[in-house]
């Protein structure tokens, strides 16, 4: 199978970034990091997330970043609404696409989001009905698509039907998550391999995590299974709280300077996307997780 | 191509590794690296260097530190010998094995060694001639085999014909080295591709440096190139002192983790290997650079 000849990657940093900081951030610093994401070139932003405060503190002002950031025609501005209430909030802040999620593993479920992984997929029903009334796209995620830090290794026969539910319930995208960042490339291949049966490739994305050193490679091993959408995260921003040691999401840097490296369009600005890096990396008083930053600002 | 079988890692943390760390080392915390990796099972270890002390002071004590070592059979342990004089310093002091060093890039040859690459080859043939004459192995680098910090890319055409010379004049393997990092995977197959042409596969070996965040995605695509060594160093150590910002070698620990899941022999114990390098961390007083070590030591 040869490469894909253009790669859309899914900003992440704003949302599962910015959560898993310790750092608070204002609502001002938020917006900022959208507005240059958007001037980076970014085509989708994932920009908070409706929950409660309460559950979430990073995501407080979901609503105030919403309504601050400059929209760019043709960019997704996306929120994670994890139940009905979010989903509703989410419309009242003006959100066209949101995202939901569930696991591919039932420990995990169970220990984040207190249920087993029917009854969460149960959960998405009316927001799915919901976003259909309204217009809004729904984009899913399965975590611990590759291992899970309660019950280990978990096999692709284990994400595939999760993949294939959501998929089935009205999600035009569903983004499959090695959380904890245990994968490594044969069994990212295998991964898409095996759910590409129930999910077409075209609308599978990767979401990796470097907790283990291997997100890029994955990303490569994806791409040469035919997968063209891949989460990342500025400044490799966030991490699992539920991974100790997790070194956080794989940076976006790193993934559009290995995409160039291959030839493949991204429509991203590297030079902005290191300066947006390196701007909310000084916000936050924490080193850069890109290498591509790292090297570049030590030229 | 099917995926090897079985990996050899040639390990180079006490030599490539510790000559570019800022940090002196004391003989007998170099000869416990090179035991500790011994017992890790790495089966080809490069010890040191024989080099003026006044151009590489880290390497200093070279001779004492392959005295100190207890050799266990079947592993090779090896000297980089970038002269006549270091050859026969190298001979003195027991070594079985040992390793030359070109450039790919004119620029670099110049600046790093104070020649051109041919001058180079044929300072080496003299090494050559005495090691046949003595039964010593001699193992070839390439640096800057996909990037220069002065010239910028390199060419797979510039690399084949200087992998060719060293394979031509003796060399039983000849390692490419992305010394500054900039490297990506489609840039790494093209390599191998290119110069497999003129040096057969199961003679070229991989030397990745992950300053761009690119190692182990070029470790992934050389193995789909049907490359089955691979050079790397325990905890990340070292780098390049002329690529700023390098953040060192590839860890070992890193790429043995990828290959333990690609199902890839090595027999190496990863276990054994982590103690290692999080040993000479300490020593050295800097944190580890293998993310697998950082990773389960959090656990």
């Amino acid at each position: 199978m040869s490469l894909p000849k253009h790669v859309r990657l899914v900003e992440v940093g704003p949302r599962d970034g910015l959560q898993n900081e310790a750092q608070p951030i204002s609502v001002a610093d938020k917006v900022r990091l959208v507005n240059d994401l958007t001037e980076a070139g970014l085509a989708y932003i994932e920009v908070g997330s409706f929950v409660s405060p309460k559950w979430v503190p990073q995501m407080a002002g979901s609503a105030e970043v919403f309504a601050g950031i400059d929209q760019r025609p043709g960019v997704t501005y996306a929120a994670l609404a994890p139940n009905l209430r979010g989903f509703e909030d989410a419309l009242a802040a003006g959100v066209k696409e949101v995202a939901v999620f569930a696991a591919a593993s039932e420990a995990f479920s169970q220990r984040n989001i207190n249920c087993s992984i029917s009854d969460s997929l149960k959960r998405f029903e009316p927001i799915m009905e919901a976003a259909r009334n309204h217009g809004i796209s729904v984009r899913g995620y399965v975590s611990c698509v590759l291992g899970c830090p309660y019950e280990g290794k978990v096999s692709a026969e284990q994400v595939a039907p999760v993949a294939r539910a959501l998929h089935d319930m009205g999600c035009y995208e569903v983004s499959l998550g090695d959380t904890i960042g245990t994968g490594t490339a044969g069994d990212t291949r295998r991964l898409f391999e095996v759910v590409s049966a129930q999910v077409p490739r075209a609308q599978l994305a990767g979401h990796f995590h470097d907790t283990y050193g291997q997100a890029l490679a994955n990303v490569y091993a994806s791409l040469l299974e035919g997968i063209s959408v891949f989460d990342s995260s500025v400044a490799g921003l966030g991490g699992c709280p539920y991974a100790k040691g997790a070194t956080g999401n794989i940076a976006s840097e790193d993934v559009v300077y290995l995409l160039q490296g291959l030839g493949i369009e991204t429509g991203i600005d590297l030079d902005r996307l290191i300066a947006a890096g390196q701007r909310i990396s000084s916000v936050l008083g924490r080193g850069n997780g890109s290498r591509v930053a790292r090297a570049r600002s030590a030229q």
